[in-house]
C-alpha cells in the first residue's frame, strides 16, 4: 500500500513511534488503528492512552449555572493562537456555553444526528400523524416538517440564540468568522444537569 | 406484564403523561424506551428532548487549565443537597477536576471499560510478550498483570492522587462518604484538551 505523509504524520503524534517504523507499519496494515495496534505489539509505541491529533488552536469555555446544578464544557477551535485570545472569540465561547446551558442541545450540528435516532423520530411522527387522523399520503410531508423543528430544537448550530431568537448559532459563528478571517468550529460539548 | 411503580415512576418523569397512560403503556410495550416511544406516538407525550431522570443531588463542577487548553467538567452526585452545601463537597469536586485535568482517566470506573476495550488491550499484551520471547504458557498471567496496570492508569477511580500517590481516588471519596455519611457517586466527567 502507498503510505502517506499525513498519515505518518498522524501515526508518529499518536504514537510516539519513529518514522519508519511508522511508514512500516502503515504499509503493513494499510491503516493507522491498526498500524497503532502493530506498533504497540511491537514494542514500537507508547501505550497511548488517547488518539492525540494533530494540533489545532482554540480555547476550551466552561460555564456553571447557578447553584452548580448545570455545568456546561465546550470546545471552540480556530486557525491561530492569536484569535483565541481575542475578546471576540472568548465572548462567543461565553455565549456558546451559555446557549447550551439555556437550550440543551443534544447535538452540534445536523450531520450529528445518527440515522438511528432520524429514523426513530421520523417513525415517531408518521405514528402520531396517523393517530391524528391525518391522511397516508400526507404522512411524509409532515414528518419533514417535524424533523425540521426537531434540528432546530435539537441541534446546537440550528438552535435560534437565546438572546436574539431572529438569530441562528450558526450565523454568530459565521459572523465572527467574517470578522476574524478565520475558520471557527464548535468541536466537542458536554451539558451535564443533576438528576437529568 | 407486572407493572412496578418505580417504572411507573420513571415513565411519568420522562414523559409528563398521566399515571394511568403510563400504567398502560407499559403493560403494552413491557419496558420503557418502547413505552416512551409509544406514548409520543399516540400524542400522550412530551417531545422529551433528552431522558429525565430521578432527581439525585450534588453538584456539576469544572475546571480550566491554565491557557484555556485543557478543560474538565464533573457530575458528582450525593444523596441531599445538604451534603452538596459542604466544604468537603465542593473540595472533592475540585480535587477530582484536577485529577482528571492532570491524568487523564478514560473512564471513571473499571466496569466502564467496554468489554472490547478490554480484548484489544489484552491481546496486544499477549503479543508484546510473544514478541520480547516469553513463554506461550505465561502470557495469559503477563496480560493479566499489564491490564491492571491499564486501569490504574486509565480509570479515575483506581488512580493514584496527584497530590499524594499512595492513595488511590476511591480511597478519597470513601474516606468523605464516611465522614458525611451519605454515599457520593462520580456520575459523568469530560475532558477536553486543544488538539487532542
Amino acid at each position: 500500500m502507498a503510505v502517506d505523509t499525513e498519515s505518518v504524520k498522524e501515526l508518529r503524534a499518536r504514537t510516539g513511534a519513529g518514522m519508519m517504523d511508522c511508514r512500516n507499519a502503515l504499509a503493513e496494515c494499510g491503516g493507522i488503528e491498526k498500524a497503532i495496534d502493530y506498533l504497540r505489539e511491537k514494542g514500537l509505541a507508547k501505550a497511548a492512552k488517547k488518539a492525540e491529533r494533530v494540533a489545532l488552536q482554540g480555547s476550551v469555555f466552561s460555564y456553571i449555572h447557578t447553584n452548580n446544578k448545570i455545568g456546561v464544557l465546550l470546545e471552540l477551535n480556530c486557525e491561530t493562537d492569536f484569535v483565541a485570545k481575542t475578546d471576540e472569540f472568548k465572548t462567543l465561547g461565553h455565549e456558546l456555553c451559555m446557549q447550551i446551558a439555556a437550550a440543551n442541545p443534544s447535538y452540534i450540528s445536523i450531520e450529528d444526528v445518527s440515522a438511528d435516532d432520524l429514523e426513530r423520530e421520523r417513525d415517531i411522527y408518521r405514528k402520531q400523524a396517523l393517530e391524528e387522523g391525518k391522511p397516508e399520503k400526507m404522512l411524509d410531508r409532515i414528518a419533514d416538517g417535524k424533523i425540521n423543528a426537531f434540528y432546530q430544537d435539537n441541534c446546537l448550530l440550528e438552535q435560534n440564540y437565546i438572546r436574539d431568537p431572529k438569530v441562528k448559532i450558526k450565523d454568530l459563528i459565521v459572523a465572527d468568522i467574517a470578522k476574524m478571517g478565520e475558520n471557527i468550529v464548535v468541536r466537542r460539548m458536554a451539558r451535564f444537569a443533576i438528576g437529568a
